[in-house]
């Protein structure tokens, strides 16, 4: 219901009706004017010619030095929505399971159904932290568990994943010739520090997605990577090829001057959220929701008990606040996501609005 | 080998070599300044965000009042290229068989293949100016047959349908309830007039797929269209949530202002092709290559009797020209495509070089 939810809002604003959007993860602000002269500077240029599939080399060279892999590594894609998509269509196209832990990001979901790929689902609770248990996550695979995908820190929850825990699961993993698809587009703006996945080794198996969405505010850009072991990167390029061929080279060019200024921008987007985030867990607390306290930018995943967050969401958007229904992310009836993407006093009013809808 | 043959010229041009690229189907000409400006605007506008997979409703009315249709019946996409990966991925992923005539652009089989769709492929021959016999058309179809794809004019012959052929096939996959996908990209800048798809009505089940890259010079951009009926259109627009999301919407308002300008700028292009494909025609002529006079800007498609093209197409590369070997469009092997797309003075000289290497 997520994608029906802001199709719905998209055409009540375009009726011209004020709809205060906490649905979706697209920040508020604009992206730093740095960027936008760069794609500028770009095109005038002459940027604007077909160009590799496997993406700018000046680009794949820079992320490459960033995360201590080599440029064979990295491939660039039209969003890290792409990137998952690409990778459960080369890994699972022809059979096969993947294993998501839930709450999950909904696109997981109806990517793999597409393709025609059996999903297992491993549900964790909010009661324990969102915490994956191993034994639970061993006794899911199966001789035909193809791959498993981590989002970390994780959308909706934004909970980052403990140590211990991935190092089990990438553990398993390994153990069961299982690839780890780990999605991070949240790692490089969380409030704390977290594993990633190439501190397992750049030449495991397994698979980094990323994107310059939410750490740059270029969410409509449509930009992000892949990094994997050279084969891998291979076949994904052989894919590009054939669906949209290479992402604009001005774009590359917008993304690389971002990477160039991502201490500064990182640390900004970082403060602004944590303030966000703290006025937001003070109003949902006293109002009686609760959630674990978010380790990334972006969302809160509330719980009431009782609460039918279909209707609830429905009935919200009616007065004005788009916020997205927990059943969005997994069995979450109970639960709804908010995205903390407005301007500081929309959210202050949609907050408000929530916490009132409820008493 | 089409490919393989521009990353390798993309490579040689990287260590310093010089390469006339005649390959590949990218204007030399940058893109008109006026669209440069329309998406700088934009961004600077804030249009840097998340939007409708549908695309733009700016962007859809425009295209459906230019082409006779409503707006629900376009779907904006990443380019041409995308528009055909989606359809085939809708209508063939669960199996069944496309009839596709050859020459062919490399995409449609490849993309079938990577989908596990079954080709079935049409010969046409130079010799008959290029035309599908409908007899063998017929012949060709089965029951599993869901598809038929047209290129018109075509890629890599530059050749226009005739409209009594193409009536035919329309009249034929209309009895057999199969679906024609039209791949109309070289449509807007042909030299002469020719019928499209949309002339047998836009509610029919056939689909429509145009781009901006080749009439507008914006190959880089990766933006494209599909005309459909509105259920196909919703359909694609769901693949399109949980690929790429939305094209970047400053990139639509560039598209945008291009198609007000359109008038000018197809003029343009005619125009300068007109002029390259005559210069072409006379030296390849002199030299004993045959053809068939091009229909519309872009390539020629060359035929040398007893040429081994694939080893043709290497030697020339050492020799600092990049054509596409004529195995890449099916089976020609005696033919070769060139791209008109380079500055006059290196076409002229890749011409002259092409010609004394088969003297």
């Amino acid at each position: 219901m997520l994608y029906e939810i802001n199709e719905k809002a998209l055409k009540l604003e375009s009726e011209g009706k004020k709809i205060i959007r906490l649905n979706i993860g697209d920040p508020d602000m604009a992206t730093p004017p740095e960027i936008v002269e760069a794609a500028y500077a770009s095109m005038k240029a002459g940027k604007t010619k077909y160009s590799s599939s496997y993406g700018e080399l000046s680009l794949r060279k820079k992320i490459a030095e960033l995360r201590g892999v080599k440029p064979e590594n990295v491939v660039i894609t039209p969003g890290s929505k792409w990137s998952i998509f690409v990778t459960l269509f080369l890994m699972l196209k022809n059979g096969g399971n993947v294993i998501i832990p839930t709450p999950y990001w909904t696109a997981y979901d109806l990517i793999a159904k597409n393709i025609g790929a059996k999903t297992k689902l491993l549900r964790t609770e909010m009661e324990d932290g969102w915490k994956v248990d191993l034994n639970e996550l061993e006794n899911l695979i199966d001789k035909d568990t193809k791959m498993i995908i981590l989002n970390n820190p994780n959308n909706p929850t934004s909970k980052s994943m403990d140590a211990k825990t991935l190092d089990g699961i990438v553990k398993l993993a390994n153990e069961k010739k299982i690839t780890i698809l780990s999605d991070e587009v949240y790692g490089a703006i969380a409030f704390n520090e977290t594993k990633s996945i190439l501190d397992y080794g750049s030449d495991s198996d397994h698979i980094l997605s990323n994107g310059f969405s939410k750490t740059f505010t270029m969410t409509g850009w449509r930009i992000g990577y892949i990094i994997a072991n050279k084969m891998f990167v291979d076949k994904v390029t052989k894919i590009n090829q054939i669906t949209f061929n290479n992402v604009p080279v001005f774009i590359q060019d917008a993304a690389l001057k971002g990477l160039e200024l991502r201490s500064k921008i990182a640390s900004d987007i970082k403060a602004k959220y944590k303030q966000r985030a703290d006025l937001a867990s003070t109003k949902l607390e006293a109002a009686g929701f609760k959630f674990t306290k978010p380790d990334a930018p972006f969302y809160v995943f509330p719980k009431l008990e009782g609460l039918v967050s279909d209707q609830f969401t429905l009935d919200l958007l009616d007065k004005g606040v788009a916020v997205a229904p927990g059943n969005s992310f997994g069995e979450y009836p109970e639960h709804f996501r908010i995205s903390l993407t407005a301007p500081d006093d929309q959210i202050e009013v949609g907050i408000d609005k929530i916490c009132e809808a409820v008493k």
